[in-house]
């Protein structure tokens, strides 16, 4: 029997508790899902053998360490900078860890303990980063395999709302984490690398630097790129590529009207506004507004940032209500948590609304002389409000390779990310069994 | 015997050691000079009795113990962060500390200890901070002793260079700290209250929400804003205040040339640039920029920032050279520290130059059912390039404080500001010997 802890049971841990129990009995494994909630750990292994539920608290030290050392392999789904202590807890009792997070320093500097102990810490084995990891990897080593050169690399993913129930004027809504839509883009400049000349942007000008792509069968998206693309250079064992861009996906007209609320500077989180509490929306829009006793609150935002009055980025801004007289209600709030609560109220899903995700990425290379470009495309659709898009994509590939270290397949040791064939490949075969597929389209440029 | 240790002996403490030395035998004053290099202190004492001057290394415990230990009052001229070793010694061996800079939570914090033991550590006593303070505070219990209510107050300050001398297409020149000016509206959203509306003002916006100030003799300048300008509402003892602004000025039409820069994301000191040593102004400049293999740099920066080409921004950029193939030259630079460079090279006083400090307030106030508007505005020309009016408006009012300690002609103990009329009265009021001086307007709103 292979113990195996998950810790954390909300939404996003979904398809991964799933496929652990469903293939508990088969696979011999006795799963523990821990959670501060303990009914929300409950309902996640209701009616599964060879499952546990527990109430668990990851700062009780007490505990924390019991439930590890009865592990054999923990699977972290606290916020990112919580994995530390697990790992910590599981380098001490020599047990695996996996994890969606990036990879910080902190971890990476484990390395030589993890391995020197003979265990696999696995991260980055989401869907971004994750499936992106895997798909780019095997197609990379694919196109070297034959003798290609590689010469540029683009990538693309995007939450969305499935097309059946994008109904909005921003055609977008809340699939995941709402804060982190509110701060995208924030905390340093773009850096990526364009036909082999570095550049940069700034995070004031990231929503009026866009991309369009398009995906056969489901129209146009536009693309804005991720912090730092240079990074994935060395990880891909690509530092001599002309082209590196990593960016997320919105669709068509998105950005420019997100733009609006750059520009204004209420997607800023550093500090708190005075009165939040008792202000308005319209008296929160006006805060970031020139002084003017006369003149209304949307006039003097369209001639500030010369939107016109029958553009669509202004039916945008008025569809979400900002102009309205109703009060914010938050204390001591900061200016993106304010634009957060006036979103939820229009991009929250509705009970029936299911989510789709995007992935795109556009590989460019030589081979024989002749210069080509291969797109992989991957759409995948929520099933319902449990089983959405986003659970299934980050979870399952986790599930994955949480299985294929109880079944000892992989071979390397350390503080590891999924970039190797033993891993990619087992994965994106299995994934293949819940429609999780790319398309392909190659082309001669 | 009074014996004052000035520490720092660079181009902003002419002035103030000038004073000192000026008024060492007739105050019975002994003025030690230290310096990190001993040629520069010698400089500034030499031919001066009662002066000396000696090799000083604040880093130098010893040193620094001893040469605190022998003095009554110590100002320090170092950079801001520095102020915090020398104030320790200062309560330790209970002697008074004068400096120019901004007061940090961790000196304010030494308050009950200083005024235990008696001392003096007066702060923000140079020009902004300082003569600003003084004039601002002069004016404002004015008012009020005539029974007048505040409603409102402006205040701008800028280093420039005199009209003779201005002479390029930006109206402006290096005075003090390049550094300062690249960097300038960083670090944190503007706020400020206008008409009894809190306002708030991200750094991208900073340089177009500009105000057009006239000042009689010297024409218009435009003043962009100060992050934070509601703490002198508590400071001034304004809480009740409709309106605060601070601000800093330039010659109107630099604002918005410079937000090309803060557009571009060139003032960004957060990363290094790639190949910055080898790269050429020019491909500094297109780092920023798109990727098109046709389109010129020019073209590209125009069309981004809808800029015009007979337009006035469009000329002074060109006149900066940042379109040349010069090379850079400077490794491992940030963006800001190449745009430094940049700006050095055509932004810097001749020799002949001279340079010109202009500080204006507004105060507006009701008095007797009537409304006022009190404007008060000081312009410093400087003599000649070590008696810049930067030099001298920074470091008289140091130097006359300094005196005043001294004299023991201010009484109050601690941690302060040069905020009560027993120390603006007599700074004020000596610093006309030397032609400092505001002049008044006043008119019924």
């Amino acid at each position: 029997m292979k113990k195996i802890l998950v810790i954390g049971a909300g939404r996003s841990s979904v398809s991964l508790i799933g496929y652990l129990l469903q293939h508990a009995v088969d696979e011999c494994w006795e799963v523990t899902v821990g959670d501060i909630s303990l009914e929300m750990a409950q309902k996640k292994t209701q009616g599964f053998s060879n499952a546990k539920a527990i109430a668990f608290d990851v700062n009780n030290e007490i505990q924390r360490r019991e439930e590890i050392q009865k592990a054999d392999i923990v699977v972290s789904m606290l916020p990112a900078f919580m994995h530390i202590t697990v790992a910590h807890e599981c380098l001490n009792y020599r047990k695996h860890l996996v994890t969606a997070s990036y990879i910080t320093d902190e971890l990476k500097g484990m390395h030589e303990d993890v391995a020197k102990e003979g265990l696999i810490f696995m991260n980055e084995i989401g869907l971004d980063p994750g499936i992106d990891h895997i798909s780019a990897m095997q197609e990379i080593d694919s196109i070297r395999g034959n003798g290609g050169v590689m010469e540029g690399f683009e990538s693309f993913t995007g939450g969305l709302v499935a097309p059946k129930y994008d109904n909005n004027p921003w055609n977008y809504k809340f699939t995941w984490n709402p804060r982190n839509v509110v701060l995208a883009g924030q905390g340093g400049a773009v850096k990526f690398i364009q036909e082999g000349t570095y550049k940069y942007i700034p995070y004031y000008k990231v929503f009026r630097r866009t991309e369009i792509i398009e995906i056969e069968g489901y129209g146009r998206f536009e693309g804005y790129a991720n912090r730092d693309s240079l990074k994935y250079r060395s990880l891909y064992g690509l530092d001599d590529i002309n082209t590196i861009f990593r960016g997320t996906l919105r669709r068509v007209g998105f950005c420019r009207a997100w733009d609006v609320f750059v520009q204004l500077g209420v997607t800023d989180d550093s500090y708190v506004m005075e009165g939040s509490e008792n202000m308005t929306y319209r008296e929160f829009i006006n805060s970031f507004l020139a002084y003017n006793p006369h003149d209304s609150v949307e006039l003097k935002l369209k001639h500030y940032l010369h939107i016109d009055q029958d553009s669509e980025v202004f039916d945008k801004l008025q569809w979400l209500g900002i102009f309205e007289n109703k009060k914010v209600g938050l204390k001591n709030a900061t200016p993106a948590q304010i634009l957060q609560k006036i979103l939820e109220d229009k991009w929250s899903l509705e009970p029936e609304d299911k989510d789709m995700i995007v992935m795109w990425h556009k590989l460019t290379y030589e081979l024989e002389d002749r210069k080509k470009c291969k797109e992989l495309s991957m759409v995948v659709k929520g099933e319902d409000q449990n089983i959405t898009a986003m659970a299934k994509t980050v979870g399952l590939p986790l599930a994955i390779a949480t299985k294929l270290i109880a079944q000892n397949k992989i071979e390397k040791r350390g503080v590891l990310l999924p970039l190797s064939k033993d891993i990619y490949e087992p994965i994106l075969s299995e994934l293949k069994e819940y429609n999780i597929t790319f398309d392909e389209k190659e082309t001669e440029i």
